[in-house]
C-alpha cells in the first residue's frame, strides 16, 4: 500500500481494512458524517528523490503515469482505457481583455470522456474498486458524477448504480442511461439522494463512491491541479473553482499540499471557492468563520453545485483558510452572464457551474482579493452540452424558418449582408 | 507560400490568386462545381529531410506544430487559441472482445471544442482566412460545421454567418448561438442550404469555409490521420470513417499520401466510408464504378451524414479507390445499435454518425474485407451529446421518480439490490 489515511478533524491516523476498502467507505468512526472526512497520505519525504524539481519535464506524460506515486491505486491498468484528464490549460485574450486580466487561463475539463470533471474522480474510484475485488459501484450526483460513473464504468465492464435528483438535467440522465447504468431518479433533492445512496451501499454491500465518503475521489480531483502545474510550469497566484459539495477545491489544494511535500514547489496559490447565491452555506460559514450549517432548501440554475449539505465542507473551507483564498457567492445572473461572455469572447461552451468562477472573478477583482497583474487559473469542470437548457435562456431560437432564396437571406442578415467584407 | 494548388480531375494546377484566397473559394474553373475540388500540394521532396523517419519521436508535439510544414497557414498563431486535435486514440478490450478484433482502436474527435472532428477544418480554414485579411467567414452544415465554426470564430474574435437545415439538433443549434454565430435557419435540407450558402458569399464578399470548395477544410481534416500514424507508431491495416460529404475521408486520403510523400510511409492503409442507406450515392457509385449520381432525397437518424449531394466526392471515391478500400452502407437500426455497443461497452458516446463506423465494420468483416487479426482504426467524429434527441431512441427514461426510501429503492432495482457484491 502506498498510502496512509488521516481524519480532518481528529487528526487520527485510520486504517483501511480489507472491509472498508472493499465497500470504498471511509471515513473516521469518531468524528462522524460531514466531518471525518479522510486525507490520503503519501511518503513524501521518501518520495522526492523521484521527481525532478522542474516539474516542466513531465509535460507529454499522462498525469496519471507523472504523478503515479501520490496516486493511491497500485497499477495503471486499474484505470480505465479511456483516457481521462491531461485537458488543455487555454488561454483566453478576449476574455482577458475584456477583464484586463492578461496572466488568465481556463482549464477545459470538458474535454474529458463525460465531458466533466467528474471523470478523474470516477476513473480513480474505479481503479480502486477494481483493485479491491468490487464490482457494483454507487453514486449520489447532481448529475455530473452519474454520469461520469456510467461513462467509466461502462469502460471496464462494471455495474454502475446511480442516484440522482429529480432536477437532473436531460443531458446527463441520457448519458447514465445510454451507458447502461442502473439509475435511481428520485422524487427529492441531492442532498436526499446522498443519504439514500449511503444506506443502500450499506444494506446492498455495494462500492461507495461518493464525495466525502470515499476519499479516492479528491485523490482524483487533484490531478487536475497537477496538470496546471506541470502545464503551466509555475504556481499561479490564484486558482478559482466551483464549489458545491467541495470536493473539487478539496482536491486542489491536496494537489498544491503533496507538491509542496515532494519539494517540488514552495508556495500554495490562494484558492478561491465560487457558489451560487442560492447555495451558498459555505459562503456563509467563510464569512461568519462559524462552522458549516446545511440549508435546507436551495436553488440555482447551476445544478451542478445546487447543494445544500456540502458534504466535503470541511475540506472546502480548509482549502480556502490555509491558502489565503475566499469563499464568493454569485447570482443566477452573474453565472448566465459568465456563460455568455465565455462563450462569445472565448469560444468555449460552459455548462452553468463551469461559468461560476469567471463570474466569480469578477467579484474577487471588485474586492481587491484578486489583482489584475496576477496570474489566474479558473476550473471550467464540465461542457456546455451537458445541460442545453439553461444554456437557452441565453440565447433566442427563432421559430421562423428562412426561406431558401437570396433575397430572404439578405432581409434575415441585415446590416451584414449589405456590406462586402 | 508553402503550397501549390491542383484540380482532383483535370490534373491542372490552378493558381490562388489573393482574391480567391480571400474569399476562401478555390475550385477549378474548367471542370466546375462537383469536380473542380483542388488538392493542396507541398514540396515533399525537398521536407523530407525535416522529418525523422521515426514518427513516434513527434509524440507530444500539437499535431499542427509536429507536421508545420505539410499544414498551409504561414504561422501557428494564426491558429485559434483554444486547443484542437490532439485527441486520444483509444482502445476498448471489451469492444475487441465483442467484435473479435483484438487491434481496435477509436479516434475519438469529441473531445474537441465542439465536441466534434469539424474543428480541425474550422481551425484551418479560419487560419487561412485571418492571414487572408477576412473577418466574415461563412459555412453551410448540417450542425456540426457551423457549431465548429462558431466555437472557433468566437475564440479569435471573428464573425460567423452559417446556413443550416431544418433538422439541426437542438444542441447544435444552442452551441451556433450561444457562440454568438448569426445562422439562418432554413426550411430545406442541407444540400439546399449548400447551394445558398455558395450564392451569399458570393453576393455579399464572404470568407468561404465550404467543404469541398475550400481546399483548406480538407487539410485541416487531415490532422486527425497525422495523429493516428504519430500515436499508433504504424501504419494501420484498414480506417474506417463515416461519410456525408466526403471531406473527411478525403482529408484522412491526403494525409497518408503526404506522408508517403514525405518518405514516412510506404503503403497506405485501406480506407473504408461508410454512410446510411437512406443517404448513400457514394456507396452507389463505388458498387456500380460510375460517376455519382446525387439524390434529391435523402433520411437517415444520423443527421451528420444526410447528404444528397456529396461536395467531396469525387475526393472520397478517389480514397477508397486508391487505398484498396470500399464503400459500404449501413441502416439506421445498425447505427442505433452501434451507438449503443460503443456506450455500453466501450464507454464511448458517439453521435450517430460517429457510431456508423463500427456500425459498418461489422459488415466489412461479414463481407470478409477486412479480417479478425488486422489493425483496424475507426473515426468517432462526434460527441453523443450533440444528439441527445436521437440517443433517447436507445434508451427509456421512466417518468415517474423513485420515492427516496431504502424499500422503493431495493423495489426498483430488483436483483441487483437482493445480492451483496
Amino acid at each position: 500500500m502506498k498510502y496512509r489515511l488521516r481524519c480532518v478533524t481528529c487528526g487520527r491516523e485510520v486504517e483501511a481494512g480489507p472491509r472498508a476498502l472493499r465497500m470504498g467507505a471511509l471515513t473516521c468512526s469518531e468524528c462522524g458524517a460531514l466531518k471525518g472526512t479522510l486525507d490520503v497520505l503519501y511518503p513524501l519525504q521518501e518520495l522526492r528523490e523521484r521527481y525532478s524539481r522542474d516539474v516542466t519535464l513531465l509535460r507529454g506524460k499522462p498525469v496519471f503515469e507523472a504523478f503515479f506515486s501520490i496516486f493511491p491505486f497500485a497499477g495503471l491498468e486499474s484505470l480505465p482505457p479511456i483516457r481521462v484528464g491531461d485537458t488543455p490549460l487555454l488561454p483566453s485574450p478576449n476574455l482577458s481583455s475584456l477583464i484586463g486580466v492578461p496572466r488568465l487561463w481556463i482549464k477545459d475539463d470538458g474535454r474529458n470522456p463525460s465531458a466533466s470533471l467528474k471523470d478523474r474522480a470516477s476513473a480513480v474510484a474505479l481503479a480502486m474498486a477494481r483493485e479491491a475485488g468490487a464490482n457494483v459501484i454507487a453514486a449520489a450526483s447532481t448529475g455530473n458524477a452519474a454520469s461520469s460513473l456510467a461513462t467509466l464504468a461502462a469502460s471496464v465492464a462494471a455495474k454502475a448504480v446511480v442516484f440522482v435528483p429529480s432536477n437532473a438535467p436531460l443531458p446527463k440522465l441520457t448519458q447514465i442511461l445510454i451507458h447502461g447504468a442502473r439509475v435511481v431518479r428520485l422524487n427529492s433533492n441531492y442532498d436526499t439522494a446522498f443519504d439514500l445512496c449511503q444506506a443502500a451501499c450499506e444494506t446492498f454491500g455495494w462500492y461507495n463512491r461518493n464525495t466525502a465518503v470515499n476519499p479516492f475521489t479528491g485523490e482524483g480531483k487533484k490531478s487536475v491541479a497537477l496538470e496546471i502545474v506541470r502545464d503551466l510550469g509555475e504556481i499561479p497566484d490564484a486558482v478559482i473553482c466551483p464549489v458545491g459539495d467541495g470536493c473539487i477545491i478539496g482536491g486542489v489544494h491536496k494537489a498544491f499540499v503533496d507538491l509542496r511535500g515532494l519539494g517540488l514547489t514552495t508556495r500554495l496559490p490562494r484558492l478561491y471557492g465560487v457558489q451560487a447565491e442560492g447555495a451558498s452555506p459555505l459562503v456563509k460559514a467563510f464569512e461568519t468563520n462559524s462552522e458549516l450549517e446545511p440549508l435546507k432548501d436551495v436553488s440555482t440554475v447551476a445544478d451542478s453545485i445546487s447543494v445544500g449539505t456540502p458534504r466535503d465542507g470541511t475540506k472546502a473551507l480548509r482549502a480556502v483558510r490555509d491558502s489565503g483564498g475566499a469563499m464568493v457567492a454569485v447570482s443566477d445572473e452573474e453565472i448566465l452572464d459568465a456563460q455568455k461572455k465565455m462563450a462569445t469572447l472565448g469560444g468555449m461552451f460552459a455548462e452553468p457551474a463551469a461559468s461560476a468562477p469567471l463570474a466569480g472573478l469578477g467579484r474577487l477583482i471588485e474586492r481587491n482579493l484578486v489583482g489584475r497583474r496576477e496570474s489566474v487559473v479558473l476550473l471550467m469542470t464540465g461542457h456546455g452540452l451537458k445541460d442545453t437548457q439553461t444554456a437557452l435562456r441565453n440565447v433566442t431560437i427563432e421559430e421562423e424558418l428562412v426561406e431558401p432564396d437570396i433575397d430572404s437571406v439578405a432581409r434575415k442578415l441585415g446590416d451584414l449582408a449589405r456590406s462586402r467584407s
